[in-house]
């Protein structure tokens, strides 16, 4: 069994091929084997596979997305590196925090690392139940994106390591990525059959901040599954007395 | 004061500039500034000024030794980093427990990284007090230079920051209890107006649950805010139908 085969990292925008190359590296090092790179600028290239040294398999078993939601459909937890503190509406993990919560559960958990100048979008951090910072001097703390991943891949085994004899305790059956996207479209219709985003200038950033609100209570299958069921009884409610 | 102004990084042989580079970045986003540069293929190198990225200055400054003995020469430890466990001989640490006994002491400390392909020389590792193993998959366990000096001084500045007195970030201006209550007061409501609760015979359970998701996402004030905007709409556009 791979202890670590919960977790995918997820490369966005990813410029340069040699840092694609020396992530595989360091994923390789610490027991990853899950790489989506989500519109890299060049792949496959030459330059990937040299930095990569021993570690082509995890490129050649890369998957290549075109949106992220692609590929995080199927994961029931996200997080996102983030280089900035951008937010306490976030709950923000270090490495080793984010590397206890991955490793003491077997929800499949996608880590998100932007790209070299700009990091992560807005709209992606908003598919993110937690952001991920590392520790850094202040006045200096544009870690390279590969270096990011290896500090983080580094946490992680060390904290599986840790844990190896440990016994995984129950865990729940978080909702995946696929399934809030339904949840928040269908949220998103119920608030137009309720007139309530009608009224308002402002939907994009309701929406976003429904969805941080949301994302952060982290739902588990069967309470979204309710919550859904709520928004359907409140829709049937509406159209029968519109 | 430099926090880590004890701690001198010694690389020794390295063949290519661009590790160098990645290093100098490594180090300074971790807030380590002494670098030793013992026989380097190639330097200065204008790979390693592009690698740096901003960490320019580290290179500058970096001192260009003709031998080990010059680069620690005014040490009082040597830890020499090491992929294999070469013999019990030598006190190991892993990078965790090296931060440990170099933030506890202000003894100057010199940590060697050896070669791209050979590491350290039997002759080099004689020089040390405590070898350094960075734990990764036996089955993969060679790190590129750079990316083991990330992780190195990433403990190294994890561990001085814990030190340091800790610096309280602001907090959001959360519900308070009451408010939380008159909102699923509200919720309860709209569930009724809907007829989601009237269709369930399991009235308690299903309020227990979403008491259970909401507090989870522990809204903040202007986010309970938000919520009761939207019952309260849902609410008009029921009574209005209906």
């Amino acid at each position: 069994m791979q202890p670590l085969s919960q977790v995918r990292i997820v490369m966005i925008g990813t410029t340069h091929p040699g840092n694609i190359g020396a992530a595989a590296r360091a994923m390789k090092n610490m027991g990853l084997t899950d790489l989506a790179l989500v519109e890299p600028k060049v792949f496959p290239s030459d330059e990937a596979v040299a930095r990569a040294a021993g570690a082509g398999d995890i490129l050649d078993a890369a998957r290549l997305c075109g949106t992220l939601e692609e590929a995080i459909a199927d994961c029931e937890r996200v997080i996102g590196a983030s280089a900035r503190l951008r937010s306490i509406r976030w709950p923000q993990l270090d490495p080793r925090e984010c590397a206890a919560l991955v490793t003491g559960s077997r929800a499949k958990t996608a880590i998100l690392f932007g790209r070299e100048h700009s990091g992560l979008s807005n709209e992606e951090l908003e598919r993110c139940h937690y952001l991920l910072h590392i520790p850094c001097n202040p006045e200096y703390s544009s870690l390279n994106v590969a270096a990011a991943l290896q500090v983080v891949s580094y946490e992680l085994f060390y904290a599986s390591s840790a844990q190896a004899a440990a016994i995984l305790t129950e865990v729940p059956s978080y909702a995946t990525g696929e399934q809030m996207e339904s949840f928040f479209g269908h949220l998103e219709e119920v608030l137009r059959d309720s007139r309530f985003l009608h009224e308002s200038k402002h939907e994009a950033s309701i929406l976003r901040r429904l969805r941080r609100i949301f994302n952060r209570a982290h739902p588990e299958e069967a309470e979204l599954h309710l919550l859904r069921g709520i928004l359907s009884a409140v829709q049937r409610q509406l159209r029968a007395g519109g």
